[in-house]
């Protein structure tokens, strides 16, 4: 029998962050049982894609052999609402930790909620998408007591969501939130309008950051801002405002209207250096004021209006200075005047997410326990 | 009869930080008290100096007037272990908000902790004090499960030690730690030696800064380091160093040999003129490098290297570009490769320091209820 501190975990998604995310939890998972205190977890379901591995006693399952026995598992898979009956069921409490994108496990979360079953995870759409599924969860987790957070879905493993509800709950008034939180729009600008020295066209940076794994498997699903529009919607959410949806304000596309209907990303960039020119002409106007062009978000609280687009910077700007592919976003409040609250580092990789979603699950277990 | 979710906050010392915390506190009991599932709190003891306000049989006191009924109290002052006998015979739990910078205070830290009491504080003497104090104060909580925050210990609001204590508890491995922690630091060198422009004489600038109120009353208590020092062994404790005492690694004291004996801050500043050049060589030795001079403290985890005192940067460095009195930490972690995770922002101030630890009560009573 379980002991009422114990907590199960059940791991939706083991790609890339999935991953990181498991080898964290195991490390977590022995720091925690080497202290009385502490509660004891237990890993008793993961699944990804088309395969799961699970239990019907709820029984531990072991770390060591975890990728064979997922790869190897000849257990059908569940849909959604028999999962969340499986872990209603079970004789503990329980965390899912969803390392996907996915819409469909997104739009569950209520139901998890309101079944006791507490969520982390990075998944983005869950609360960029529309305002009733964000108000749902909310009042499901208010009326069960579950725990929901989501730290990594913006910025990664940086702590942007805490700090910004911290403002807000010490009630500070955010004015402003500025800043790049796009890892691989940050890695095209340094690179294609550095601060110092003049870049290489825009295309060829396009291709480069494409083959050093910096976007998406077709490009055009980081250039088209709906990724940084989700991020702002989040923000301006827990800053108060009730954005409809990340497509209710301005996003700018840097994706030229004649590529958007290519079949492919490998076509759109054979055809982008026809298009080059346009981006040149940002980048010169801007060198003509002594700046730098970048892809940025911002939120400006009291005037309720969200945008992202291309935006240009001092050169001493901390925004212009930002080197590799990391993320910077600035909160301006009432407490802290003319100089914002700067969070600054690397908003994306494998590692890092899995950091934010593995900081969460300790905060809800000290929460739950 | 309170119930079981209720929570009892006693608040020693009002003075800058206090007051401000009070005043935040107060808002955080209404918005708690607009939400039925939340914990309800109440201020029950109130101590500043030689004032203390508080009733036999706990009920609430009224925000309303507190700085008058504090004024006015002609309650007979109570000794420490007599404020933890009333507090640990309290019908409910109890979190203590230590404003002070007492070290009788923090002292009694473990008997406050023992007795079930949870601690929230800036006061950066306990957790900077013997090693001894520190296992002590952590060993105490561990047994009783009272909880122990303070984050405004160091960088006052900025999320500076929950950030820290992130990356350690995710299994991330933090190889050093670099920054600005003094605002009184930042303010003299950001005007001592601006990364544009030529800056004033040191004792012209350390003169100004206190004019401005951003030194102690006795500039010294600034420039000795101490302050900076103590942040710095609060820092390598969280990250795993057992460092004895602040005074237990080299902190360079910019108090000249001379003047360190001068009876009082007026004669020190009077005097300090003398000694420019001493100043001004390390400025133009810096120059010379294209370089500025910035006050710092670094902790190389791995070397097991704590120090504090002057060092050279290029102009583009971050540490050098800060503004006005703004901190800046840099947390290198092996998760976060070659370009740290950064937080910088306003490290003192009343409203920011009290935001810091309004936002642990928030934890704690998340935690306790």
């Amino acid at each position: 029998m379980p002991s009422p501190k114990d907590v199960y975990i059940a791991v939706i998604g083991a790609g890339g962050v999935g991953k990181c995310f498991l080898s964290q939890l195991e490390g977590l998972s022995k720091r925690l049982s080497a202290s009385p205190r502490s509660p004891k977890i237990s890993l008793i379901f993961v699944s990804r894609s088309k395969k799961v591995h699970y239990s019907q006693n709820y029984t531990a399952l072991s770390y060591g052999d975890l990728a064979t026995s997922l790869d190897k598992s000849s257990q059908e898979p569940l849909a959604l609402p028999k999962i969340i009956e499986f872990l209603a069921a079970a004789p503990a409490k329980v965390v899912l930790v969803d390392n996907t994108s996915s819409q469909d496990v997104a739009d569950s979360y209520p139901s998890f909620l309101s079944n006791g079953i507490s969520i982390v995870t990075p998944n983005k759409k869950a609360f960029s998408g529309s305002y009733k599924l964000w108000q749902d969860i909310f009042a499901s987790a208010a009326e069960s007591g579950a725990k929901v957070y989501h730290e990594s879905s913006v910025g990664a493993g940086l702590p942007v969501i805490s700090t910004l509800k911290d403002l807000v709950e010490t009630g500070d008034e955010v004015t402003k939130i500025e800043g790049v939180f796009s890892g691989t729009m940050s890695f095209l600008f340094n690179s294609f309008a550095p601060t110092e020295g003049s870049g290489g066209k825009w295309s060829a940076e396009v291709k480069k950051a494409k083959e050093l794994g910096y976007t998406e498997p077709d490009p055009r699903d980081d250039l088209n801002g709906l990724d940084v529009a989700r991020k702002l919607t989040i923000l301006a959410r827990l800053a108060g405002l009730q954005v409809e949806s990340p497509t209710s304000f301005p996003v700018q596309s840097l994706i030229p209207k004649e590529l958007e209907s290519v079949a492919s990303g490998d076509e759109f960039l054979q055809k982008l250096p026809e298009f080059d020119s346009q981006m040149e002409e940002t980048k010169v106007a801007a060198e003509k004021e002594g700046k730098v062009v970048r892809f940025v978000g911002s939120i400006d609280v009291a005037k309720k209006e969200v945008k992202v687009g291309l935006e240009k910077f001092d050169r001493s700007h901390p925004i212009a200075a930002l080197k590799g592919s990391d993320n910077i976003i600035s909160f301006y409040t009432k407490r802290y005047g003319a100089n914002p609250l700067i969070i600054q580092g690397a908003g994306a990789g494998g590692e890092v997410t899995a950091m934010g979603v593995t900081g969460d699950l300790i905060k809800v277990l000290e929460r739950l326990s």
